[in-house]
């Protein structure tokens, strides 16, 4: 690639989470959007007429340009697979919204494919660059809390999706609880066990579904850590994101994020803080910037991606072992699982 | 008893716990602290001195006087089962600190012999009158937060007890995690499943005691809801007492006390508490009043103390439970509690 | 006195802050509730008869009493200084409640009366008992936060007195934003300039009484220290009383107090906390505590009682200075004021 | 001008203030950033470099473009008066950094000339586009603590600009407080009366330049609003930027800002936060952006901007009323100071 110019970039899926990188990619000093590629190609022109790209329905439109840089995968889960894979074939750096895919075999053979190819290679984990979590896991790392004993995430998103996305979702482990897996992995990357209850209280058609609505899930690191992660499908408060790292020497802990610091006294109550931002698109704003930016830092430079492909792969194992033990009743030692155990010897020597 | 005077009241131990009961007796309008008895005479002495009471060696000198209302039952564990089987046998009523007994058999065996005996006897789980958890639960069972869904709590003391303490604690979830089990069934009475993990992270005399340092576990309530449990047997922070009431409507939480409203802002860092209180004695100080206040308006009224025996015996079945899950990595089943007593049975082999 | 026994008592006032005091003696272990006068008579028997006290209706039936080790004096404002005479006169140490007189011509005739008399003598600034400012102050002695430079006391009643008691009170400067002027003395004690201003924003019978509901005063200290007071008659959260000391290294400040650390998070907004206690019998029960406290200890060791008779006309002369500067628009040098220049000399050599 | 492209502007001064510009123009959609004139021309041509901007010595180079449709204008306040006029003669929109000038007759003389020029012309208090401090604002407006009586602003450097900027500022009062002032008048814009007290407490130069380094003024609004500032050219712990509105019914305030939620616990403290964003460039980022897009927004709507011309007299008006009740210890009525009845008579028809 030209180092002369901003990195040429395709954009593919021009929906909720397209348009956000859209945004930010054309805001980004090395960066610019070239493409946009959406097989609905009325969306991919509109989210192109405000920003110079070039809106195309196919996937061959894309890779057919020769001064291609990099892509952001942006499109429907069904889709990451075969454009990783021609991105990885092609020499073209890729950005791929998580998850790899729903099924972890596919997921384990596009893994074959790509083996040993260097390609700058990242994974849409966009939490690790939120700056509440990152400041964390910096300090945590530095040794501000001594050793990392115990990690608590609470996860929960402020309305369940419509009953058709939860239909082709995955479950609730795969869809939601895999974000805080990866959240987990942030803080403690080698996890041992795990152990997950499920439960419907309050969607029917969520229970319809076969899935639960809320789940809490156990984790143990290599070293000892504990891990648990409460998710809901529902918070009337609002989205609800926090984070607690115990450590041998102190505690750090992330609260959730209001739009300003006012707060409001009056005869009902005292210090009654603003709605909380309300879902991901603006609790995460800045993190999907810091994660676009360090996509092209890693490009330029040459250094690994991180989050990267194995990092999806394991958080899907481990959303696996999570719904296997939800519905076992019995803690899922990461080694006893075929499917997971392949998973996990990637991250192995 | 006589209405035209206070409440005579006989206490059991001078320890720590005993040096509590006793300033509070000395202090409620209705109660007065007549006899304070252990076998160690000079801490009943000393105790005795400030408050007029009478210093005893035995029990048998206590329930030799018959105008005796009210025990308060602070000595060692192994005694709780004889004391409050004397005190119901004499129709005098009992407040007995925590746990009933180490051995469920013993407490079962305590429980058919008190069977049908309608004298006021009430269980020491302090926390119930904690102000902010009573606040949390009062508000919950009025419906602030709709249905209750997640119950979040993390209970972390400053340090471990000596290993002397260690080896005859029971382990930590009969020793520890039983108050957290019992705060749990505060707000979920029908607990209907448990798993639990524990590890050893940084304290190798607890380890040697083939105990854990910090658990986590997790609770199914007959309804679907799901409690978490986080506990450490140290805290660099000191004392840390905080739970989370989740529902379908909002959430309730109560964080840790400082002894001020006070903050610091430095050039380290903005907004500095003081320190929490350091441990039960003063965390709980106000709890151990409203309990005792509680327990002499029950013999008053002639209403039901609460917590009661039976939930003295539920949280040591689900201590057992917990610690049963934790060894074999199995959730347990409370199913057929339809009875305190068959629950009981259930962790056993 | 008698060193063998807890000090005899007398309490003048069966009124509400009366109680507080009774109550109060009645629980101290070295203080004994004796007498309770008041000339409605009623009052200081029902007062009297939880506590074992015996009620009289004149002075005169206190001071007969020759084993009266003190006196608490929370009658009405025109009693104080007979009250206080009467009691320096005979030897009686005396707690008397703010303000002296309303009429520092009076307050500095009765300061000649008791010129040279050790007989321990304090005025009831409760609010330096308090466990919040109290514990800034000792910080800010202590050097935390370098040298004081600025100050800030926010004060503000729930709703402000019926207009009978406006009519006697002596005006917002003498009545309300004394307390906050001997707060602000007691981190700055020497005051050399004085300036305020009053407006009428939310309450008719207080304009008409020639009273102001609302008032801003800034204080100057010797060594450049600048202060601000803002009081208000009203407040639609409840009591509001807050400190914030600014030095050369840091800040400390004190916020309201809630009866918990309970949080609510719902659908309109997040955290939001209790209501404050409401209003001072609540926020300062543990400072009117305190303050007996210190009373007693003063007695019993021989040491100067703080704050003394001389602390409660310096706060009378700043009331004094805060009214004349409201009236004329211009600051009020200490010195340049006749009566405030007495009030003054007194604190000098 | 076209409203086919976006907007032409100008940019005066390339220094601190005048790069915050460049960058929040430069990503603005509706504006272009075409010039960037300085004398120091390296300036210009550095910042012009990443922007595409082309650089320029003088005004005159960049008036002579005839596509000019805004100026934004950073330079010295000594040539703001010259930068506006010539502007408004021109009809090229103007957005001018406060003050209008430290002369308040060169001001007003500048009034008479611009006088019945329709030109946008905004003044630029950047603190009215802070989200917190606006959001007060509007909730106050909309009635949400009912009539305003109160309010409180804290505001304090972090460190003192050095001996030479202090020598031409103009006095803590034009310089400092003058933000300030105007924050008062976005709440309160009919003062009726000022009053303030200065102090050294510790910076020896800024003592030596006849200037205070610690000052707090009163204000008092038409309709008996009081308003309290206080004002330090230090702050330990950061930029310290606060503001407390009180009202019949309740208080709205803000708190300073941290770069994240995340809290630490340790030994030591609890709840320590973030250290606050450490001055004007970081605190205000979104505050410059927000002015910024509101100045464009008045361009193409052809409504007034706010705050005009007009506010940036009262303020000075203010802040030389301040400093002159400050020098005379007397509270300034507005009507009786020549100069500022002048300054107010502009707000009047």
């Amino acid at each position: 690639m030209s180092t002369d110019r901003p990195l040429k970039v395709a954009l593919f899926g021009s929906g909720r989470i397209g348009q956000v990188h859209a945004r930010n990619i054309a805001a980004h000093p090395d960066l610019e959007l070239a493409w946009i590629a959406d097989p609905f190609i009325e969306g991919a022109r509109t989210l192109a007429a405000g920003t110079g790209a070039i809106a195309v329905e196919t996937a061959d439109e894309v890779f057919a340009n020769g001064d291609l840089d990099a892509v952001v995968i942006g499109s429907p889960t069904s889709t990451h697979v075969e454009l990783i894979s021609r991105a990885m074939a092609q020499g073209v750096a890729a950005l791929c919204e998580k998850p790899i895919d729903l099924d972890i075999d596919r997921a384990l053979a596009c893994r074959d494919v790509i083996k040993g190819n260097n390609t700058p290679l990242m994974l849409g984990f966009n939490r690790r660059f939120d700056p509440n979590f990152a400041a964390i896991q910096r300090r945590v790392v530095a040794g501000e809390i001594g050793r990392l004993e115990q990690l608590t995430i609470i996860s929960r998103d402020p309305a369940p999706a419509p009953a058709a996305y939860i239909a082709t979702s995955g479950g609730i482990f795969r869809d939601m609880s895999i974000h805080d897996l990866d959240m987990a992995r942030f803080f403690v990357p080698d996890i041992v066990e795990v152990s997950a209850a499920g439960a419907n209280v309050f969607c029917d058609y969520i229970e319809e579904a076969g899935d639960f609505d809320s789940v809490v899930i156990t984790l143990r690191g290599r070293d000892g850590e504990l891990v648990t992660i409460t998710n809901s499908r529902h918070s009337a408060y609002g989205y609800d994101q926090r984070l607690e790292a115990f450590g041998s020497e102190g505690m750090l802990n992330a609260n959730n994020v209001a739009p300003t610091t006012v707060r409001k006294y009056g005869a009902a109550g005292a210090e009654e803080a603003d709605a909380y931002l309300p879902f991901f698109l603006e609790r995460y704003a800045e993190a999907y910037r810091n994660e676009l930016d360090s996509f092209a830092r890693a490009i330029r430079s040459g250094t690994a991606c991180s989050p990267g492909f194995d990092d999806g792969l394991q958080a899907l194992a481990l959303a696996n072992a999570a719904e296997e033990s939800a519905r076992s009743g019995r803690a899922v030692r990461i080694e006893n699982s075929v499917k997971v155990e392949n998973a996990v010897k990637i991250g192995q020597p």
